[in-house]
């Protein structure tokens, strides 16, 4: 079922059930970015947001809806913080660019108190089965794709060596803006992103062809 | 409390109940890399391992002291599979490619089911406080210093550029790893282990002064 959709809804008890529905959800993205997916009950919500556990269980039913629509909300966040903005600059490596910085604002800033939400639940379901993990390793793939797509546009515009296999070249920038989050989150200090923010340009710089590196 | 000592201890009940705790840790650590740390309970143990459940509180305590038991076991088999055969390798930067070449081995060969006990655990306490967390960040601190001290070496030995910032390199370097382990757990399969062979190749390459790198 789809929010936006209900957004619309003329039906005034399907509006503030939706309401009430991105109330928690909101609440629950935050949860499960420090406590994992496993943190997440429909009871422990409905007592933290002072709401009925039978009204939310209505809304969401087993906990593994609950889950996958809190994965989907953390998604349109994600989206709406590191993607959209980014895909303002024009294709090329300064796209590229604005992605990486984007997510490092998007760990650094704690949109999500655990740091980034996908890698704090991708690592707890990755040697799980079901729904919940697939759910998570389409997400890690998509945001994988677009970093790959979006190099793939810098080399047709030939501001990036075309001998360069550009899936490569995802996995290693990726690897930096994970590792930063990380070591950030277990107190090793903002400094891990300017760690990423430096490896990120040297390796772009590395492998581009007449680009305007920013500053370091 | 050392178990080393204990194993040398006269008194069978003693040495009886080490046995009881080695093969206890060893489904703790199997358990934690997949389901985390909080997936650890006395009673779960117990129930798998036909086990007294009061015989085990006896050993362990409360589930904080299991925990912490949890990590030390998982170092202690962490040194031995990653961290011992790779300093057999004489100090330089053979010495560096050892240890990511004995953690790629580690991480692929699955030494644990749910892939990095490390990465695993250190993800679900990133954003918490307490005992269990301080534990996995010194864990991370001690790996991340090892790969420092060890291109700290190299750079000694003349192997590589001096100017390179080493803190700098050993975040790129255990970047790579990490996120080679959750690519391929999260089902990108072992071509993850293949990026991340080569980005810590090219890379040292790109710093080296005069070193024979592998083969890639």
């Amino acid at each position: 079922m789809d929010t936006e959709t209900l957004d619309e809804h003329p039906d005034g008890r399907v509006r503030r059930g939706n309401a009430t529905r991105r109330a928690v959800l909101r609440r629950a993205v935050d949860v499960a970015s420090v406590e994992g997916l496993d943190g997440l009950s429909i009871g422990r919500l409905a007592t933290e947001l002072s709401m009925s556990k039978s009204g939310l269980f209505a809304l969401f039913g087993a906990k593994e809806e609950l889950q996958l629509a809190t994965i989907r909300a953390a998604k349109r966040i994600y989206v709406d913080t590191v993607v959209t903005p980014a895909l303002e600059t024009p294709p090329g490596l300064g796209r590229v660019w604005a992605l990486a910085v984007a997510w490092i604002d998007y760990s650094r800033g704690r949109i999500f108190p655990g740091g980034c939400f996908f890698a704090r639940t991708s690592y707890e379901y990755a040697a799980r089965e079901g729904e919940v993990r697939e759910a998570l390793a389409a997400s890690r793939r998509e945001w994988l794709e677009l970093i790959e797509q979006s190099l793939g546009e810098a080399q047709t515009l030939g501001e990036l060596d075309r001998t360069q296999p550009l899936d490569q070249l995802a996995f290693e920038l990726n690897a930096f803006l994970d590792g930063a989050n990380l070591d950030s989150l277990l107190g090793r200090g903002d400094t891990a992103y300017d760690k990423a923010r430096r490896a990120i340009r040297d390796r772009l710089v590395s492998v581009s062809v007449g680009w305007t590196a920013p500053a370091p």
